[in-house]
């Protein structure tokens, strides 16, 4: 008898990704156009993203799209302020999007049924079609993502970042001709593993981590961050660059392993300072990103270029998300099943 | 000679609270009334608020008193996307709330400068009225909480708390009546300061900690984690109780502290089922809250009642600048001058 093998579906979730993203560029973008159309007619003034854990990590990066791209003023809301708060917003001329995995999330579902009575167009972002979420919003779009097994999402992520970025840039007249190399250049990355697993060695013990980026990159951060918490138990902090030098940047010193996300573009070139301020403090900084990028960093890992920055994060996280996968193998953990989660959270 | 005390100037300005808090009740209010009248008066749809480090959690504060109490949608904007992205939304009917306590940051003055540009009712709210952020808002509110000269910032935190939530009140009709108590319990809360010190010497060595709330109460939990991280270099990572059960609560054991910011009300109820997550796993956990919510933890400090959850926040976190101070001390740190920090810190 074989023992199970320990990470074995997160491996095959995170595998699966150049086909899950052109599944989504070709399978789902007659959807994506047509509800990016209705959206486009119905012209929402602010827009509200609505999510958890993972999936509020692409709500994030939605958040950046609606704020640069389209230009129109957007916030994260907390499902919390109608569950427990009961609260009632007038909501006209408001897009609220619910992003979720499953579709299976009490509070979200309850908030964006209300949000639908309070006014709002309502567009729920999820895996999971026939769910209850899709079921309570006006309009639905299916990321296609097929069934996730492991615990950590990986595919689903990837899958709901492209189906927001494409609807974004429909939204706006696009075509989303600038995510074509997505699929092609995901499986480039994903055949690295060789040197994220060499990386994966630096982060055998601690038991302490902060990631780091500006703007598009900022949610890759946040979702590195959590797979590694997920996945690994260390307690891995996030922080935008801007807020790491508000106060957080005095716990940084040379026994807090760094990783820092680089991209080349405007954000990455933002977060230039940063890097220096850190190097300055003998931080132990690994840098994901562009050429010029990981050149500064103690060790890293090139991204490829190709497509602009708005475009990156899809691909960012991938030697993220196996590096989390390669950390918790390390430590002799099972990624697919860490303690004390389940698949869906229920929160109200 | 006598040595330099070490904290001197952060003791005394969170010593300096109810005074302050009074100020703002008396020689502030009508200041506040007027603003909050025209504010009213021009009739914004969304409000949107721009912060970093400290004054970011007054603003998120402040998101949650516009959608609970104005029932108006929110959300919180990152500086970098007029300043690194040169996003230039479309913004009538929008009010841009710009909170910081110097006035001097410089991504803050150029995106107000922006939004105003934009067409956004602008309004600062800083401890700093001769600043370029007040003086490129259309608005200003000046919190009078005197200068602050500990890096850590405290009483302009509670000041920018209380006159958000007068400005909130007085535009929705209100006159502030429920803030009243809010100065002589915080006295009394801040004469209580033998009780935390016995609280920090349990924190006198680990190197990682949780602090946790829900609604109203999760800026305190992320105030408390940034004031502790910013004076002790623990690395203090703040969740709200529903996005720990989406992943964080896997990296939760024995070893790493949680401290739970549990007030009456629906916020605190909310959080009691999170809490019995956590005492399943064994979690060391300190409750800051009510009667029946501490009694649920491992130790405790027990907050006055007196006045609603929405108010709560400027008492809460009292004791918590407290512990965040005796950590630091217990250290042998100096939590007037963390290292790496200046007061004002300059963002582009």
């Amino acid at each position: 008898m074989q023992p199970p093998v320990r990470g074995r579906a997160m491996a095959a979730e995170i595998g699966e990704q150049p086909v899950v993203l052109d599944r989504v560029l070709t399978a789902g973008i007659t959807t994506i156009a047509a509800v990016a159309a209705e959206v486009a007619r119905r012209g929402p003034r602010f827009v509200l993203f609505t999510a958890r854990g993972t999936s509020d990590n692409a709500a994030l990066y939605g958040k950046y799209l609606v704020e640069v791209l389209l230009q129109l003023p957007v916030g994260l809301t907390s499902p919390s302020t109608t569950t427990v708060y009961r609260a009632r917003p007038a909501l006209s001329d408001c897009l609220v999007v619910a992003v979720s995995q499953s579709g299976g999330s009490p509070d979200l579902i309850e908030s964006t049924r209300v949000a639908r009575e309070c006014g709002a167009l309502t567009l729920a972002v999820t895996n999971a079609p026939d769910s209850a979420l899709a079921a309570v919003a006006e309009l639905q779009l299916d990321v296609l993502a097929g069934l996730e097994l492991s615990v950590p999402a990986t595919k689903t992520y990837t899958a709901e970042l492209l189906t927001l970025y494409l609807f974004v840039d429909f939204w706006r007249g696009g075509q989303g001709q600038a995510a074509r190399p997505v699929p092609a250049l995901a499986a480039e990355l994903l055949g690295r593993d060789d040197e994220v697993a060499a990386l994966a060695l630096r982060y055998r013990f601690p038991d302490r981590l902060v990631t780091t980026a500006r703007g598009f990159a900022y949610p890759t951060a946040r979702e590195a961050a959590l797979k590694i918490m997920e996945t690994s138990y260390i307690a891995a902090h996030a922080f935008s660059g801007a807020d790491l030098l508000h106060g957080p940047l005095a716990m940084v010193d040379a026994k807090i392993p760094v990783i820092a996300v680089v991209p080349a573009g405007a954000g990455g070139t933002a977060l230039l300072p940063v890097l220096d301020r850190l190097i300055a403090q003998s931080a132990d900084l690994c840098v994901v990103g562009s050429d010029a990028a990981v050149e500064r960093g103690t060790v890293g890992f090139v991204l490829p270029g190709g497509v602009p920055e708005e475009v990156s994060p899809m691909l960012e996280i991938l030697p993220l998300q196996l590096l989390a996968y390669e950390i918790a193998i390390g430590r002799g953990l099972d990624p697919d099943v860490p303690r004390s989660l389940a698949k869906v959270t229920e929160t109200h």
